[in-house]
């Protein structure tokens, strides 16, 4: 059976170290107050939360998974589940990072997403129930009328009720535009919605006493095409004037879908008949709202991917130094056992290392990115929101797909480092990576991310915000660049830099004349970017740790060793992907365009 | 549901016009009259058994998976699995490629393999049943007494009986060396043998009336380690001196594992409990009589994620053609539909496009290969046997590495094709990524092939087999180099070709040093190797077309269009890989062993 141990000296290490976000809290008044010891804490409980309460249920929930009974139209999770969300909602941990005014207590978001990255290591199914809740909180939050906010948010605060973001349609999941689920207006202001939605995540179970669904529809006058698409939402039970529940709304399960991973999550298939909702934001503007959701919930998924990735390391490394199988290339290691453990071999050293690699830096970029939420949502300067707003945008398709596509690599190592054993269910490796999985393809595939980064963030801003994060790698390289004991960092994180300025004015350039371009290079440029960014954490993190080591000598915290040792591992061994990623997005769109349709 | 087209046209192109192996098979008086059309019309017919009989089971076998009976310790098979092997035994497919002296076919390992990949895109863990008993016909065949041979090669033969490997225990998979299932000489000649073996694939089932398992044991005075180890042959039923079946011997089945993919293969526990045994060939080298089994079975798994390739393409295709998404970014295509098909897309092209180069180029090699085992196994000419062997020693542990990493990559890409729906287990997509995973551990996982290529096969003879190999490189480039219109694949091929003459001269003298050099660089190593193979494969191919295409002009057939356009994006967006893996190979162990084991 796996085991999981909150990395919770990494993510101090990251949050206090690293990024110093109390120095950032002290400049926002609503968190000027969270020091150094309440984060920690913080996160020391809800890792206890995440290890002891919701983890020992992952492999039973993915045996299990749910169960939908087509009389009722009613889903049942997992033996434990519903037990283990009581105890969520009684901790008080779905109002970690919510709105005091809801009673929220308005921690910072950063904390509750190291938190989340606990939870999603524990048991990324599980977590989705509360974690799809965010978004339609998010979005209340955001556009939701008064009467809206004082019904749903401080149920959704609590985590009585739970929430889901309903988009998908089967003929369109990318593609919002074409989506045809309909809203009529009704003389008392309500809105009588039908259709029919899948893929709707944590969309039905019984862990919650309602279910707040957020749905996106067309009124009777839409224009088509994305632009006629409004946001309604839409309660399972009815919300009396006095709070409490009352009938069932027209809002009904119809099936699950049958998946590779995250069985213990309901992914139903949700029919609307003559469900009653009311209008969230403005007409036809559904879809901006709904991308206020979408953006936390990528930022989300990143962490999904991070989460596996820690927990997948750690049960590779405890495998790798007990199982005994052959001997060390440069003769046995462990005399006294009749073979040495494989972490002698340097190919499953690798393996560990790319997780471990990932892991760390991709806990880094987290952890920056969401600070940067925090500013972007309550900095008092609103240049330093909008600067802050800047950095989320760019970075959350890196975070997204870069971190998916890493914990794809990552899971699937750790799971070849237990050979056969890795491909049985009982060592739970298998499923980490059937449940990494999905993170690839939802809020948004990583092409969409890819092309949303290069198009979007990139491209059609005259590289704006790229440069902005490039002046802060720039900054970083001229002071650290004067040690010599940082050279083997800076040199190469400098040089990447150079690169992708080159390769983004010429892709920029290319991309007027054929917009195919953009198509073409898209995921390429984003893992080289990503690469880029990973790079500079890698590089800061080296600094702070060659700092420490010289300060400290021999008594040094090994931690620092460790850190030092896997930046070296990165720069040797994950940043040349770069190299050959670079040539593929300069090589245009030519050898995939040419071939016609139907020679496929 | 997904549909499977057997390549037929594309094996044609590779077997006659790529390869022309009819010209070699008239140099083998075995094969001799094995014609064009004789080899056609068995694949023809071999393809209609795997689309029509085989392939139906996939998905449900899959769903319904392997049953074991605690009380009797027997294995039921998913419904259907039964009668579809009756009908390949009742069509003589077992004797494809068996010797005549024992009621065989003769026919060509090389067409036996391609209608493998056929039954492997069928259905993987169906295919796997019929599939190891090759490997205990070659043992047998290769190394059994005349009595051995009489009793069990009609029988696996004809297929009436199925065959297994016995090899991995509970303590040890890769490191055999450890293995401690013990073998008692009797007074009778024969051996009692007892002990526990894990991961049996096809290691008990209802699909043939007898189960001749091949059991790697130790004898009683058996020195310590890898050359104390026997192989035995063990049938499930005992046989009578008529042939006919007699009492149920010691070899039970105590459980199957629970695996991600290829559900209806059953991967036994067996048990041995005074089970009786006669010992294959000498003792204390069973080993080598293993390893002959072994050799096949990598080509074997190679083809494994050939067939899955090929059929996660063609569904890909098919819904890449089908789904509405988007509009392309040049502007709209199918201007009377809602949007574009998604095919219109650079990036879905691009994963489409990778899962077909990696078959096209995986089929030429496999082909190539497999003629060289017939070459190996039946040419007159001993020089000719030797030199063909040495090729098949060198491309074996590319075959199964390089295609098994390919498979993954490329069924991953075509289940991205799909978004959600490809997620979703109706759609099949997920299975062909579940059951491509454990091609890349079992025979030796792909970090031991990668072991057995830099080390065994290249540096331990000096470079010899790959020189060879770089000689018809070598040759093909410098005929082929003087047209204008093969310089874009001549030169690339040509200057990877000169890299790895670089590389792996680079890499021995570090060897010298240090043998974590090879363990640190032998993954990469092979990877570069394996794309030098598919670069040289694929400009053949083009060199085919391009001879086609100027021959016919306007009235080509679109095939040679097709394949040409395929070569050039293997070349323009696969091969550049190379580029990485070399600096990573080159980039030596330190980063990865200077990490002390605790800090892990």
């Amino acid at each position: 059976m796996p085991r999981y141990v909150p990395p919770l000296r990494d993510m101090q290490f990251v949050l206090h170290e690293l990024i110093q976000v109390t120095e950032t809290f002290k400049e926002i008044p609503a968190h000027a107050e969270v020091d150094v010891d309440t984060v920690n804490a913080v996160l020391e409980e809800g890792g206890k939360f995440a290890a002891q309460v919701v983890f020992p249920l992952n492999r039973s929930g993915d045996e299990e998974g749910c169960t939908h009974d087509k009389a009722t139209r009613e889903v049942r999770t997992p033996a434990g589940y519903p037990e283990a969300y009581a105890k969520y909602v009684e901790g008080g941990w779905p109002s970690l990072s919510c709105d005091p005014a809801y009673g929220g207590q308005g921690l910072p978001h950063v904390v509750n997403q190291c938190f989340y990255e606990m939870l999603n290591s524990a048991n990324q199914a599980w977590t989705m129930y509360p974690g799809l809740s965010h978004g339609a909180y998010e979005a209340l939050h955001a556009h939701g009328t008064p009467e809206q906010k004082a019904t749903y948010l401080p149920k959704l605060t609590s985590g009585e009720w739970t929430g889901t973001m309903c988009l998908t349609e089967p003929h369109c999941g990318t593609d919002l535009g074409l989506l045809r689920t309909k809203a009529e207006p009704q003389a008392d202001g309500t809105y009588r919605i039908n259709g029919a939605k899948i893929f709707i995540s944590a969309g039905e179970h019984d862990m919650a006493a309602n279910i707040v669904h957020l749905v996106l529809a067309r009124l009777p006058d839409a224009p088509a095409g994305s632009k006629g698409i409004s946001l309604f939402v839409v309660p399972k039970f009815h919300v009396e004037a006095d709070g409490s529940l009352g009938a069932r709304n027209g809002i009904f399960c119809a099936g699950l879908e049958h998946k590779m991973g995250i069985h213990s999550n309901a992914t139903a298939q949700l029919v609307l008949e003559d469900a009653v909702g009311t209008l969230v934001g403005e007409p036809h503007k559904g879809l901006q709202a709904m991308f206020v959701m979408m953006n936390a919930a990528r930022l989300g998924v990143g962490m999904q991917s991070l989460g596996l990735t820690e927990v997948a390391y750690q049960n590779a490394v405890d495998y790798a130094k007990d199982r005994l199988q052959m001997r060390a290339l440069t003769g046995p290691k462990a005399k006294d056992k009749p073979a040495d453990p494989i972490i002698v071999h340097p190919d499953v050293r690798k393996m560990l290392l790319t997780a471990r690699a990932y892991a760390e830096a991709g806990r880094a970029l987290c952890v920056h990115t969401a600070l940067m939420l925090d500013k972007e949502l309550s900095h008092p300067d609103a240049d330093v929101r909008r600067e802050a707003a800047d950095e989320v945008a760019l970075l959350t398709p890196i975070v997204k797909a870069f971190l998916t596509d890493n914990g794809w690599i990552a899971t699937s190592a750790c799971m070849q480092v237990f050979g056969g054993h890795g491909y049985v269910r009982e060592w739970g490796m298998e499923q980490y990576v059937r449940d990494a999985r999905i993170n690839m393809i939802y809020e948004g595939t990583n092409t969409i991310q890819s092309l949303d980064l290069l198009g979007r963030k990139v491209l059609a801003d005259n590289g704006k915000k790229l440069k902005a994060f490039g002046r802060r790698i720039a900054e970083f390289a001229e002071d650290a660049g004067v040690r010599e004991d940082m050279q083997e960092f800076i040199n190469p994180l400098a040089d990447l830099g150079d690169k992708v300025t080159k390769l983004t004015t010429e892709l920029g350039m290319k991309a007027f004349g054929n917009a195919d371009e953009v198509g073409a290079a898209a995921v390429d440029y984003l893992r080289v970017v990503g690469h880029l960014v990973f790079a500079y954490f890698w590089a800061r993190m080296a600094q702070v740790a060659l700092d420490r080591i010289q300060a400290d000598g021999d008594a040094v915290d090994p931690f620092y060793r460790a850190k030092l040792h896997t930046a070296r591992f990165y720069f040797a061994k994950l940043l040349p992907e770069t190299a050959s990623l670079i040539r593929t997005a300069r090589s245009g769109p030519a050898s995939l365009m040419a071939m016609d349709e139907s020679l496929f």
